[in-house]
């Protein structure tokens, strides 16, 4: 296995990434059948299609200045990203997004790849730059027409007006629908006159709007002539040029958070505020000056999903931006546990490496898999994205199709680098919980990822709801017979459409041999088989157990979606790990190189046996796996574990993430040149003949 | 449902914690069938045999100036919490566990109890204290005799002495045997030299080592006579009165952490630092003048982790104090889930409570089951804690029992605390992160409970080698054919001991009735049996394999046990699952008050069919259940969470903790405030018939 490590090793030692971890010890050069990374490559690849936007803001974030300072006070803390938010504008690294005409490139991927990026730096300067160009410039971009454009984006460009983005009241989270400020328009005056009517109306967790913010896009319940047309955006003026709140405007600060303490988070209430008429973004919805409603969409629920829908760009980064935080932490903590050592085993005088203990490796690289999944199925996500916002792929389904895949991966990539994270803080014992390692802060930030641009449970009902509006459209010609018979035939024997894998259970049963069994699992035919039946049951089985609700009244057709929320949760989760696998075996075919494609194969493999193995009781109970396959299953997944640690330093160092972005003093080579001058001591002590002997040797020959 | 709340709500409206909780929307008083917990009885029982020790130290948690402020500059925190252990002295809290001809009162369980209350108050202050009286002090008390208490341990009670445990060392965590200070006698001055040989034999992460400690306890290697003897404590100065280091002594901030930081962790290291040999401390091995050792205990493994032993009070009070830490996260975000309201469903108007969702439900009531589990389990530790350390019963065997009892059980609970706050922020979305609602503060400072005290997955693999060590000595006097016949028959139809479980799994394949398979999974002795069998069988299994590492080169056997980690570690935590399973069931024994016992039962059901669900695959490719008896397992776990949702609120107010505990806003009522506020404008509104109307209902009427 050593030899293995070494030859892997010796042909990347050329990338930046793997030059710059200077102290990693060196390896004699030695030739092995064991395929070897091309990690130059690999590190090219992964930077997917915006390559040169990520490397221009990893050059950023190499900037000292850029990067955070832990343990500064709150109000340090904010006024350190406030001003690395100007450096960023110096930078010009703001306005991809933008249109041309006023400065910008109208490069949405790119502007996406870049910002996601920043997480390396800080998390709240990724964050707190979302709000002021992702969410408050977004809004004013997309929900907005010419004039807004023109008035208000140059100002946002240039952070001369930093902004609040006010969607979320304390009363509403997920449900923005059901927000309770109104903004009615007054006829005499042609102005909308804003209002929060009780306390749980006010916004809050609002990026900006405890400080910094001198306005914002607030959205309301839009109120003209007496009719309630749903939840639009306002341009509303927060604060004056000394930072007062302007009449009717109050607010409070959210005070010290969990994490992204960097950001001034704060609610805000309006009381009677008064904006023009034109205030209103009206790009999908306008009041005329006599106070008449038009909208380009009749719908209103079709309407609020589309203005909703033209934010999903801060779901996209954040599955980015997770997936970075995780090839950061499994970057330290492979590096470290390649050269921390604990406990003698198998010799007397050498401790083991950690990464060669098994346990330390199933905690490590099957997470290493998981990213490498969520990192090719991000660049999916990506290129989808940029295919709606420039034009070239814009139609409703499209817009569906990007709503649903930002909302099937975010929730999986953000629990994801939780995970992850915690479970490198945890294998690098207690110095991974010193924050100088970059693991408690870096969680401690990504923490409320899961919970905010969508709570990922009610993402990941979204995402059902549209599994089941497929389900039901694939079936809508179908008389009742049909669809009841194709529900039950699915559960219980799958002759309609799982012939295939019905036939691959038999085989294990017939032969019973587990090499056989485990060489038809790395079929990535067989691997797609299960997940995808796995999807398709669980829709199958839960559309059959809400058809009552059709017939049934209000309530009770609540109670029984009620009943199938976690059915449906689960159904959800499973389409996205079906969409990361599927990322992630699209991307091995345009992989060249043997060596580089065989490894990244077996970490596909990992990643799809793995998910098998996590649901096997699933696959067991309906049938798709006989217990003998689902037991080689788990053996192979050890096995394979144990195959891929030779490569994971590689693995890792392809993320392309310097010392500069990493940080961490235990990455650092620091713990290999303590264990090296260790060994050395009790070597020279040895041969010195002085060192004390062993009570138990002097027992020994005694005895 | 809304009636069974309100009965049970009612009648344990009189509870302190209850009635501290003002502003729960009172409800109808109703007769119902449902069964009612006597809240007040649980909460006393809960308190345990050292009932009143909790209490008083309760009373002192409740006191504002022992509470954590968030948001302290690292320099402050320390100073708050070192404030703290002053007022602790004052409070005569630190006393119970020191002799009684000190001041003390030999009450060692009572001492834990109080000790693991301090987590509510502040972790920082738990963890400090902790380091002061029950790692420091209790190194004197029990690894040193008459001279050391008398001399030593009244400076330590009275804080006048603050000082540090220098066990770990950067290079070795867990690995203890492994350290590399060393204390050498000089037998011409009478004097033990210590030296620190390298940098990873710094010691590392020491609590009160970076700013308060005036002396510690140093672990070191003791070589006298040319024989290194392993690992013995030291008593050794460390600063003089205005804090400099003592000559030859150096050392390091360890700077800000992922959290506790409250406690001034540091590095130590030695160079020809001397102290009188007295200062050895002397219980288990001793040196004379002239530089003999002699020790009580022949054996230098043995010796060394009888030593160590006596510290395993340090996993006993993380056990309680990180259940007490679920218990609070638990109380909070139900108390909030049944208060904030979220999304429409089967109404119009009323928005629906969160833990009336299923999901909701899903993620919080079955981590309530396992805190009681944990709850009962730690009982039960501190109850053996308690009959070893007063003496009691202090057998060989006892110490062994106590400290595989406590490495088992700590993982479990350490893990569990952090796996319920993450869940518990969660589930309250972004109030959950705001740092004044406790969880994300509590969740940072319990993070190194996982590896401090005994990494976790260390702990884990002691257990197994326990399991393992009573399965040969099971097998000792049986021929190899008898073993490996039982381990196959074990395997492969568990004909030896598992005919009950053998037969049970052929009724569900005669009957298939799913009621029945539930009723039978009811029964205690079924689970007892599932959770039993699923233990023996790994641990004979992992046996089987390791039996060829008896003949096996050291190199050979230690990758034969690095193959069964994995395995090991997994017997491990099924064995600690199973102690937790039946503490819960032995405490159900004790309950008189039918409606206690019967929720408390299905909660406990609950707690058992979790497990038996979260390892189904293991039960169904060892042929223990059958794929319909699984599933009725799963379905069966949803109707009992709903079943228990109307008792989730008795269950966390029986906890005890009041306001002045949780000090969370979103406990405090105000939650419901603002809901009624929100709901009592919209009725006013309608009815004032001034509401503007919706722009669906004018095209409803239109069309």
């Amino acid at each position: 296995m050593v030899d293995t490590v070494s030859a892997s090793t010796i042909a990347s030692e050329a990338t930046t990434a793997r030059g710059a971890r200077a102290s990693r010890a060196p390896r004699p050069a030695t030739v092995s059948a064991t395929p070897t990374i091309d990690v130059e490559w690999l590190g090219q690849y992964l930077l997917g299609t915006w390559a040169e936007a990520r490397l221009e803001s990893r050059r950023v974030t190499a900037r000292p200045e850029m990067q955070r300072i832990e343990g500064l006070s709150l109000t340090e803390h904010r006024q350190r990203v406030f001003d690395q938010l100007h450096l960023l504008v110096e930078e010009g690294a703001v306005n991809k997004a933008f249109p041309k005409r006023l400065g910008g490139q109208d490069d949405h991927g790119g502007n996406i790849a870049g910002f996601e990026e920043l997480v390396t730096a800080d998390p709240s300067l990724q964050i707190k730059s979302g709000v002021q160009w992702g969410l408050f410039g977004a809004a004013v971009l997309h929900l907005g027409t010419a004039y807004h454009h023109d008035t208000f984006l140059p100002g946002i460009m240039s952070l001369e007006v930093p902004g609040a983005f006010a969607m979320t009241e304390t009363g509403h989270g997920s449900d923005v629908a059901s927000i309770g400020t109104t903004a009615t328009y007054d006829i005499e005056a042609g102005e909308f006159v804003l209002n929060t009517p009780f306390r749980g109306a006010w916004k809050d967790y609002l990026g900006n709007a405890a400080v910094h913010g001198t306005a914002a896009v607030v959205f309301a319940q839009l109120v003209t002539r007496g009719v309630n047309h749903g939840v639009h955006a306002f341009y509303v003026p927060l604060r004056d040029v000394d930072g007062s709140f302007l009449e009717g405007i109050g607010g409070e600060d959210d005070g010290l958070k969990g994490g992204l303490n960097g950001i001034d988070n704060g609610r805000l209430h309006f009381s009677d505020v008064r904006v023009p008429r034109l205030n209103l973004l009206n790009r999908y919805g306008d009041v005329s000056e006599e106070g008449d409603y038009t909208s380009s969409i009749a719908s209103p629920g079709r309407r609020f999903f589309t203005m909703l829908g033209t934010l999903v760009q801060g779901r996209v980064s954040l599955d980015g931006a997770s997936t970075n935080a995780a090839k950061v932490a499994l970057a330290i903590a492979i590096t470290y546990g390649s050269q921390r050592r604990q406990f003698t085993a198998g010799s007397d005088t050498n401790e083991e490496v950690l990464l060669d203990y098994q346990k330390h490796q199933s905690r490590l690289i099957p997470r290493l898999a998981t990213t490498y999944a969520a990192s090719f199925a991000h660049e999916v996500l990506l290129t989808k994205f940029d295919a709606v916002f420039s034009g070239a792929s814009d139609t409703d389904v499209d817009r569906q199709d990007l709503e649903t895949l930002a909302a099937a991966l975010k929730p999986l990539s953000t629990w994801h680098a939780l995970d992850t994270l915690q479970e490198a803080r945890e294998a690098c014992g207690g110095a991974g919980f010193l924050a100088e390692n970059r693991f408690t802060s870096l969680r401690a930030d990504l923490d409320v990822y899961a919970t905010f641009e969508g709570d990922n449970h009610v993402l990941l009902q979204l995402v059902a709801k549209r599994l089941l509006t497929d389900y039901s459209k694939k079936f809508a010609k179908a008389d009742v017979g049909v669809l009841a018979r194709y529900a039950v035939e699915q559960a219980a024997d799958r002759t309609v459409n799982g012939t295939g894998l019905r036939r691959l259970a038999q085989n294990v049963t017939d032969h019973g041999s587990k090499a056989r069994s485990v060489g038809q699992l790395r079929s990535p035919k067989v691997q797609r088989a299960l997940l995808v039946d796995r999807v398709e049951t669980m829709v199958a089985e839960v559309a059959t157990r809400l058809r009552p609700a059709n017939k049934a009244s209000k309530k009770k057709a609540a109670d029984l979606f009620n009943q199938n929320q976690n059915a449906m949760i689960e159904a959800a989760r499973a389409h996205g790990e079906l969409l990361q696998w599927e990322a992630f075996t699209d991307a091995l075919a345009t992989i060249d190189d043997p060596g580089t494609k065989t490894v990244l194969t077996w970490l596909r493999d990992l990643f799809g046996l793995g998910l098998i193995e996590k649901h096997a009781a699933w696959y067991l109970i309906h049938g798709r796996l006989s217990p003998q396959r689902a037991q080689a299953v788990s053996d192979y997944i050890v096995r394979l574990t144990a195959r891929l640690r030779p490569h994971a330093l590689d693995l890792v160092d392809a993320f392309g993430y310097g010392p500069e972005h990493l940080r961490a003093p235990i990455a650092s080579g620091a713990e290999a040149e303590r264990q090296n001058e260790a060994r050395d001591y009790y070597r020279a002590l040895r041969e010195s003949g002085t060192a004390p002997t062993d009570e138990k040797a002097v027992k020994g020959s005694r005895g």
